[in-house]
């Protein structure tokens, strides 16, 4: 960690700094230039996060030297992440696709989209029984009864089940029958939820928040990281910024910036980044060519009566062309499909 | 609702959305422009919530006429919200302080913090016992044996206590020793605490989160006020935005909307907005100047030894200091204090 | 124009409102729904521009139904614009790139590094001789030398020269070497700067500025339109977001956006947007997959010495490398190279 | 300026940054900690301004020390800098406030108004005769005939202008009437206005720029200054983040900061931030509150019928009882009015 000193710092100010520093378990080794003085603490420097020393008097900024998380990081680990489910790899060079529809409804549709997102070459089902809505008055999800009609479409299709844990509270119920588990980006931060998950064996679908740094989006995974959970894919699903003409901005520059910061792979959302299922097919292949391990993508087949965004949703048949097009993508870029 | 119909919209597809208005039972009004053709659709709006029809061919944009909110809307309920706590009246002419530090860490710290916030005309003791952390090698707080000690603090000062819920599991043991329960940022769209919350009979201090907008704000406080808790406070403590230079960018015009849009008390926390002890004083009397009902300001009696967030932790002294200033601006903004 | 006024609003008020609208030239509709009632003002909208009537007592809000843009809409000209610089193609089914060293420094980097980018399939030259710094005691540009450097690699090597022009002064001048007149994203809306290039008759390259919506980045082509010159090609190169991990946030989605807004060609700068060079090569493809009409890159054949952000720069032997790449991504998205 | 370096970076690698450093002109200091090493570059930082050297490969980082703004920074200059403009004192002890219409109209109405807040107890007259718009369509303002207008205003009034410089090209009749030149938010970054503005001997009330960070906005003070002319008022007006509730946000947390990092004056424009005269009222007393020198107050004596922004100017009454509220506050705070 580097303090910087403000030039007016007077020595006694200095000799506390310095003392506080050692008092942490550092060693200090001091640097005076022309213009600033500044002190180089040389240690474990994560008891500053616990001990934060900037309120000092006689400092004008200190500079963290490494990144706040470990296991998540590309240092910690060179090679890339491969999350094997089902057999199915995450995270190699194979690109994978999740789709499904925002939240399961009823049987009939479920069963249907689930039948034709795998005939389009999806390899997993998404769903949501439980719902975070931002109006109390909006459907709120089927609950366990969601999950067994999940559980149905995956016995006959085949494709494992990707589905959001909300409350702490479901956990038990949602491992039972999930082959991932999806934490929402409104929950990125819900550092309760993400413990439970860390303790468990499936892996996680972690969103990115709206208003998440990047940093603070491997922090969560680190969360989770720390439990002992390690098969953690990471989502980006479009960030808050001023624009209006779409819901929100997906942050494609986000895939390069994780691929070195990281060894979990990544994926990208389109659906819920732009709000729009007239452009999901843009964003969708922008994704693979920007280096995304894969997607996660809205397909209902029956939009026109959706009970949550269905404006976002894709209908199969405009699902099935995407995937003829994305895979012209992906080999574009040396990827498989 | 209006909705604007695309200038090339066929007849089919325009016969098709009025069709569909009617299904969802509003009645329909059209109205012919010289450029665009524009429907009124006339009726309970919020059915388009759960069932939003901007997908439909033909559409070029729709638009809500009423807000999502009721129940904390300034429509619904014109006179100001008064909360009742412990005698003290939060939302009236007189402006609140809560003060304490950031998380509960010692029974000494505690307590000498209690008594001097109190000799200084606070009227409210905060302090975290269950604290969310962005890393999970920081201190997460002392759980229930730091609400023994607010409990302490409490007999000791006769100080009501506001303490944070993070995980709806804790909701028994926080309702046992809170009076005021917060609900922090990052959780202001955990949908599922602010249900619980909504059940309870005990005031809930909910803070914005950090890119939530107004509207949004104003729907986690209508879920809260759904499940028949009309105790609500508002707390704006800092929005995300590109500027660096403070922790998060104050949104002190948040303060004249909210008193437009809602009748429920707001109250400001410059600490975890700024970030740094000496420029809460500032931002403090600039709360009060504006319209806030209360502040919500970190103290702590020994900050450089704090395990969390000193650096914007007044020390008791200058909390004395601002308190005499703050009773001026509140003066003379025609308020007491 | 819709009106809506408040519950509230008095007869009086209501009448002052209607004939307002009426005094502005516009006939009213007025439509009464439970909640509210609503006033359509018919007719010519922009007059609301010049005269906004949102202030007037008894009004809650003002939704304009039209856009503020005209002549660049798609709604003005459905097929797509495609502008012609000596007999290269912009805005139709190849992709172009433009490429060249941020400013022009020396005669000998600036052909060496437009034999070489040539040779890779760059289709124009590009380098500022006027340089936008952002501090005083940086390198402001060549001037006018500059320019007589960029005529020489343009008779060398035959590529068309994109320069900026920064001041109305220097548009004679500019306009004398320049093909395609850049409009840098700082002068977005520099709107004397917009109505001087307006009125040549060169192809205008406008960057989107750093905080500037897609309605804002249209009013300024808008701008350029309504002064007569329609040869306008739109370039995002990156918005101001809280992310900090690149310089600016890339808005891919913007591409489709603008494809449905207007009929005018859309180019990425994805050297501006990431600020670092080794993420370029990703944001390119991702460009191209997204939908973009065109690139503008980077690339100086000695980065370590620029004058200007060299930290952006591609070496020719990368940029060679990503043209390869980029023609894979085009053929698969349909497009040439 | 410190150097991270990889922690896998090989000795060539590190030679050779060590090289590029002192060819620079900067004498290196290498400190190796357990799990990075670390490189002081030692001398004038500014130098790398110009060579940035955080592309060679090797460098993990690249942190600066010092601040890029010399002239206005509070370090060279300790005391708080006072403009004088015929005999008014900004910056010191007194709050000043600038009033006016957006633009001038008629002779009539700036007249009219002129005498009004002069009345009330303004001490500057705004209004431009030049006014940038983002509509092409909307009015731009009178011209010279603006300027005339303003001066027979100031003779009636003795009121000094304040009015805006849009284009280097009207810099000399600007200069001619203006007694405060204004450079608006959207020209804060038009370097070449700046330089020419840094040229003159009159005073510049610099606004910010809607997304520029406290850094941006000094950095454009800094080109002002570095010209000759000291005589900076620096203008907050609210920055652009995802929030629509209000036009853009006002920052006052700015107020703070700029206080410390420089000794230019600091004003506040509510009018323009906020967009609604209803809500000019709280934020003005609460740029009071923060600490601002002076004021930008939008007066219109005839608001329905502006050409420009009506929305958000006071009418002369509003403003009159607004200046008695604001003068309480002024003296809670220590200042006077």
């Amino acid at each position: 960690m580097i303090v910087v000193l403000r030039p007016d710092a007077t020595k006694k100010e200095i000799d506390h700094i310095i003392e506080r520093i050692k008092q942490l378990g550092l060693s200090v080794h001091i640097s005076k230039g022309k213009e600033r003085t500044i002190l180089g603490a040389i240690g474990d420097e994560s008891i500053l996060e616990e001990h934060p020393i900037d309120m000092l008097p006689g400092i004008e900024k200190v500079m963290p030297i490494l990144k706040p998380y470990k296991l998540v990081s590309r240092e910690f680990q060179k090679e890339d992440s491969i999350i094997n489910v089902d057999g199915i790899k995450i995270g190699g060079k194979q690109i994978q696709v999740i789709a499904g529809p925002c939240s399961v409804e009823t049987r009939e549709i479920l069963i249907n989209t689930a039948q034709r997102i795998k005939k389009a070459g999806a390899k997993f089902l998404r769903g949501g029984a439980f719902k975070p809505r931002t109006s109390p008055y909006a459907f709120q999800g089927l609950g366990e009864e969601g999950l067994l009609f999940l559980l149905e479409a995956k016995k006959k299709t085949g494709l494992p089940i990707v589905t959001e844990l909300l409350d702490p509270r479901d956990t038990e119920v949602v491992y039972e029958y999930a082959d991932i588990i999806q934490i929402g980006a409104r929950n990125m931060q819900n550092f309760r939820l993400l413990t439970e998950v860390g303790k468990l064996d499936k892996p996680v679908l972690l969103k990115r928040g709206l208003s998440a740094t990047i940093k603070e989006f491997l922090m969560s995974a680190e969360y989770i990281a720390s439990q002992g959970n390690r098969k953690i894919i990471l989502c980006e699903r479009g960030i808050r910024t001023f624009e209006t003409a779409v819901r929100n901005t997906l942050d494609l520059s986000a895939v390069p910036v994780l691929k070195e910061e990281t060894h979990l792979p990544v994926f990208i959302d389109p659906s819920h980044a732009v709000g729009r299922w007239d452009m999901v097919a843009p964003l969708a292949k922008a994704a693979i060519a920007v280096g995304a391990d894969g997607l996660m993508i809205e397909v209902h087949s029956d939009p026109e009566n959706a009970l949550c965004d269905g404006s976002q949703s894709l209908k199969p048949s405009k699902f099935d062309k995407l995937m003829k097009e994305l895979k012209k993508v992906a080999i574009a870029v040396g990827r498989t499909m």
